[in-house]
Formats: C-alpha cells, sequence, structure tokens
C-alpha cells in the first residue's frame, strides 16, 4: 500500500438534506450503524440548521442524541452560526463544520451576508468551538465556479481558507460545490493554497460529480498531496442548482479508486456498497454512485449463470 | 487553449453493439448525422463480424454504403480477421480497427484463439490493409485488467503492442475493457509504452467507465502525453461482463473535461448533448454519461423558473 487516504462521509448530511424523501431518524441510525460497519472513521451525521430550512435534517439533536459508542470515530455536524454552535454543543458533540462560500453571490443566496460578514461570524464561531476543545472544519465554497458568478479568482479562496485557518478552523474543505471543476484548477487551487503556506494536511475536497469529474479532481487533488476526501455514499443529494443531476463523490466509488491505487482508505468497499444498496431501496430511485450499480450487476450475472 | 486532443467516438459500434435493442440503419444515419453537426473528427460506424454474433450490427454494408460525404471525417469499422477487412474494403471505408487482447483468456473466449495465433493473423490483416493504403487502428483489449485472469502484467500489454505497430498498425488504442484501471496504473502503462520505444502520438485510450474511474484515467493519459480518448456518446453499450452497468467513456462528459481544462476537443459540447438526449430516447432508458443528464436538469428547472 502506498499511504493512506481519509474518507470523510457526507451522506447523512450533504446527502439526506437535498434528497426529496424526508427519512425517519430510526432509518437514518441504521444507515450509519451501516457505515460504522464499513469503517468510516469521520462522519458528518445533520446540521444544526434552522428546521424550517432543511426539513429533512430537523432531527438533527434526536440523532446526535442517539449516536452510538465508536471508539477511534469521529461524529460531525454542521453549524451554520452561532446558534447552530450552541445546540451543537447542547447536544456534547465534539465535531463541527462550519461553512460559506468564496463567491458573494453564493454566500448571498447561501446565508444572506456577505463573505465579510460571514467571514466575521464564523472567527467569533470557531473561536467558541475551539476554546471548548471542539474540531471545527470550514467549507470554502464556490472555490471551483459559482452557479451565479462564474469563475471565482482563486487568489479570493486562498485568502478566505487562510482567515478560516487564523481564525483556528483545522481543515478547510474546498468545495465544488457545482462540480464545474477541472483537473487541471484542481492542481493550479492546491498548489495557490500551498504557497500561501496553508499545509497540505489542512486541506480535504469536497467534490460534486455533477458533471462526471469529481474522481479525476480527486487524483489530481492526491497528486498534490491532499489525503482527505468527501465522500457521499452512492452518490446522494444531487446537485441544488440543477435537480436531477447526479451528488457527491460517491464514498464507495473513491474507495475503490484509492484501493486499486493501492491507497489504504480503510473502508471495506463491499460493505460500503450494501449501505448503498439500501439506501437506494431507501430513496427509491437509481442513484448516480457507478461501483454499488457495477456490484449489482455482477452478481445477477453470476446468479442468472448459476441458476 | 492548452493543446488539443482527438475524441474518437464509438457509439456507433462498441455503443450499439452491446445494448440489448436493434436500432434500424435508417436511425443510426440520423445518430451519425448529429455527430457530425457534433463536430465529431474519427466516428467507427460498424463492425464487419459474422452477424450472427452481432445481430445489432449486421447492418454493416448498409450503414457504410449510406455514409454521407463528409469531407475531413475518418469513418473507421471494426474487422476481426481476414473476412472482415475484404468486406471492409469491398464497402471502399479507408480505416479500419481490429483487435486483440493482453489476456489469454479474454482472447480465447471473444475470438477463440490464442493470443499468438491472433498476432499472427492480424499481422497478416494489417499488413495487406496497409499494402491497400488503409489507415489501420488496433485494439489491444483487457490491458488494464481482465474478466477471467484479473491482472494483466504490463510487459505483455508493451509486446503485443510493439508487435502491433511494426505490422504496420498506426494506432493502438489501450483498453480498460472492463473498467478497472486506476490512473496511477495507466501512468504506469503509458511510461512503460514511451519505454519501450512507442511513440505517445501511437497511443489512444479506450476507457470504460464500469466502477467510474474513466475519466480518471482519462486525465491520467493525458498528463503522460496521450491525446486520443475513445468515447462513446451517453456512455451507452454498457459492460457484457456486467450487465447494467455502465459503459464507455461518455463522449460528452470527455468533452467537457478536457474543455474546462483549456483543451480544444473540436467538439460542440451543447450538439453531443442533443445526440444524447436522442439516443436516449431510442435506447428507452437512462444512460450513464453525466453531462447530458445534468444540462437537461439544468434546463427544466430554469423553465419551471420562467414558468
Amino acid at each position: 500500500m502506498s499511504g493512506s487516504v481519509r474518507i470523510y462521509e457526507v451522506s447523512m448530511r450533504d446527502g439526506f438534506q437535498n434528497e426529496p424523501v424526508v427519512i425517519p431518524t430510526e432509518q437514518k441510525l441504521e444507515h450509519l450503524q451501516g457505515l460504522l460497519r464499513a469503517g468510516f472513521r469521520d462522519i458528518e451525521v445533520t446540521a444544526f440548521v434552522r428546521p424550517s430550512w432543511v426539513p429533512p435534517l430537523a432531527d438533527a439533536a434526536q440523532v446526535v442524541a442517539a449516536l452510538p459508542d465508536a471508539p477511534g470515530v469521529r461524529f460531525w455536524a454542521l453549524v451554520p452560526n452561532a446558534v447552530g454552535l450552541n445546540r451543537a454543543l447542547d447536544s456534547g458533540l465534539r465535531h463541527v463544520a462550519t461553512f460559506l462560500s468564496a463567491s458573494e453571490a453564493h454566500n448571498k443566496k447561501n446565508v444572506n451576508r456577505t463573505v465579510t460578514e460571514s467571514l466575521s461570524e464564523l472567527q467569533q464561531v470557531i473561536a467558541k468551538a475551539r476554546a471548548e476543545g471542539v474540531q471545527v472544519r470550514a467549507y470554502l465554497s464556490t472555490v471551483f465556479g459559482c452557479p451565479f458568478e462564474g469563475d471565482v479568482p482563486i487568489e479570493r479562496s486562498v485568502v478566505i481558507a487562510r482567515a478560516l485557518l487564523d481564525a483556528g478552523a483545522q481543515e478547510i474543505a474546498l468545495s465544488d460545490t457545482i462540480g464545474s471543476g477541472n483537473p487541471v484548477q484542481v492542481k493550479h487551487v492546491v498548489e495557490a493554497m500551498l504557497a500561501a503556506g496553508i499545509g497540505v494536511e489542512q486541506l480535504a475536497m469536497h467534490l460534486h460529480d455533477t458533471r462526471g469529474t469529481a474522481l479525476a479532481n480527486a487524483y489530481s487533488a492526491w497528486q498534490e498531496g491532499v489525503r482527505t476526501f468527501d465522500g457521499c455514499i452512492a452518490g446522494i443529494g444531487g446537485c441544488p442548482y440543477a435537480p436531477g443531476a447526479a451528488g457527491n463523490a460517491a464514498s464507495e466509488d473513491l474507495v475503490n479508486m484509492f484501493e486499486l491505487m493501492g491507497v489504504d482508505t480503510g473502508v471495506n468497499l463491499g460493505a460500503a456498497c450494501e449501505v448503498a444498496e439500501t439506501v437506494t431501496e431507501v430513496i427509491g430511485k437509481p442513484l448516480p454512485g457507478r461501483y454499488h450499480k457495477y456490484l449489482l450487476a455482477a452478481r445477477r450475472r453470476s446468479a442468472n449463470r448459476s441458476a
């Protein structure tokens, strides 16, 4: 094996929040058990956002209250602001993820604030979380393209990432929010971050597969030394700007690619695909991930042969 | 733009031959018109194989007889052997593609010959084609993995590729037949070919997307200098070893990735997606390609908004 990568699983948050069906808490917890059996060690389980904004995650407190004892596993929740952080702290969680956009128009649409206003608020949120001994990741959205502004200058993303780290964030998830990134651009963005003195171990890639480029982009970032990749079982979640298009990079597809490359993910591919198959039934439609469908097809063929 | 790539379109052969529906000749020719409108310049239009083996391509002679006049476009046909070559020559085609496998078990299953027997036969086929002034490409299957033998030593592929070029083939399409390749392996394979004195302009990549890795593998080959990539509109064709899994790299997804990278493909992405939408209707099921589905979803959203 040539090294390892860390797959940060986001299906329970970024996946479930963007699917039209509201999944009962009980089923979410079964899904979580599947993720744990598969070996995921970083799992974003929900978001402490206003329930009326994101109804599928309205059960955030119940999900966190029911989290199993899982040594070595980090359970994360998304918190948009101080109110969200307080709810997360009350719930007892020790890992939070916050977010803002690199582009003004997307940030305005998303949280109705300028980037500067968001940054100033997040600096306090991050400082408070760190003061409580809580780990903090920060998503930086629209780094690779904005649905409203198009191209986003790399220098903007570098400055904001730097500010988030200075505020105490321990990881920046460079996010291809609409899946418009390409591997050459990924290389340039990561290079620019490193040139600004950001450590490669402080970076994660959050890559949507809207146009099929997520794995190519992941490979490009891996070549630059990035070792943390967000994945979403079966690629659920879709794209809020193009409903019906593919979602995040499928966790099992990332696992397969890295393991084929000789890179350890710590995840059992077969067990991850079992979760993908179950969530396909729960959501009730074919999902974008490739590997779980390949496995199902290969199994059907083999069953037909032996019949 | 930083250079260009050539997209070699295989939907009419590798796509149609692996779909359960037999498409009428007339519809194939309409599909071809769409490919030409989109700007594809290398199009594999059919295969001169035994009709009983591949019923969807039984109309090979009719398709070739009806090819439009298209200056600057190369129309290719697959020929498995001397009989196939003669049929292609009789049809008037000036570009043929032949094939054999890097692994013994796959070659045996595919054409019921050892690799040495196939190579010896193809040497004559290639020599005759070249003597007639016909251009020859050769697919080398299972370079990145065999459905029966698993790993295939790179040295085998290098030796066979060398022999095919020595026989007069002008291009070797390194084929990931079952989509089990990974980008690090692609890098190693291309490096080994170049180290054996093969010119990078003699190489093409034929990458199936069974496990979602086709674009990552294409990017890796591009980094090594390869500039010809096989694509199949909408990713049709599937995988003969796992029916229901994804097919070839979708042409429009390749076009999108390269164009985003600033690499010219000569193909109009919107026009390619129109072909993808039409072929989706013809085949009658959702197809694996990502970009055409994204475009459709984005258009629907925009229509809903203006409604």
